[in-house]
């Protein structure tokens, strides 16, 4: 079962920059910051509320490590913006296991590493109305 | 102040279609549904989570009313997938006018009507790191 709106994944040319822009114009501040090699990303969390799962939603700002990382290629084709959308679930395995089973395709066999420590999966974005869709399970929430 | 994320918008070409796979795929259901003639769009919002400000986090799925509809352009551009990202304010006014102090362009000089008797403002793209931003005040939750 999907709990929540866990992060909004913003593909981003300069991390430290767009620390700044969020700062300044919304007020938001970082709440966590990472680098994740198997991802090729380093990346900052802003923490924007609270859930009513125990969770909270943040925003995903993710600069790429080099030009081999999906966010590389990403920016190449689309410029800076949305790059992905991630629901919070208490069980990763079994909500990909659950949706794979409808016909949609998961990118990864086993669930990877993600932000916080967290187990994550994706879903193809051709099969979910051409947004990439990330599975979340925190073990800081839940 | 910024109080949560409160909805992704995404742009679809068959709204009942998009809704028929957000109900298989994650068991999302329809929170509400309405036109909204001067958007130019019919509308489906899939209530996900509470947020701890009193209000929810809803995936708002568009589709055009016609070809002159600012969602029939974005399809044909970009195809389908997050058209903006919306964030929830208890002062759509207050925070519009904060926000352009910072620089950053707002479409509207007022605010216009949203979702549920919502009042509105977005902000231009290429001031916000390439995302279409809306402030949203809802007068249900707030």
């Amino acid at each position: 079962m999907i709990t929540r709106v866990d992060h909004i994944g913003i593909a981003c040319r300069d991390l430290a920059a767009s620390i700044a822009f969020y700062e300044r114009t919304y007020g938001f501040s970082v709440f966590h910051q990472e680098v994740n090699e198997q991802q090729g990303v380093k990346e900052a969390m802003l923490r924007i509320n609270g859930t009513d799962d125990g969770g909270s939603t943040y925003l995903q700002l993710l600069e790429p490590l080099h030009a081999e990382s999906p966010i590389a290629k990403f920016l190449e084709r689309n410029g800076e913006g949305v790059h992905h959308v991630a629901f919070g679930t208490a069980d990763v395995v079994a909500e990909t296991e659950a949706i794979t089973g409808t016909g949609v395709r998961a990118l990864y066999e086993q669930p990877r590493h993600g932000t916080f420590g967290s187990s994550i999966n994706f879903l193809h974005p051709k099969d979910c109305q051409g947004i990439l869709t990330e599975l979340v399970q925190s073990p800081v929430h839940e």
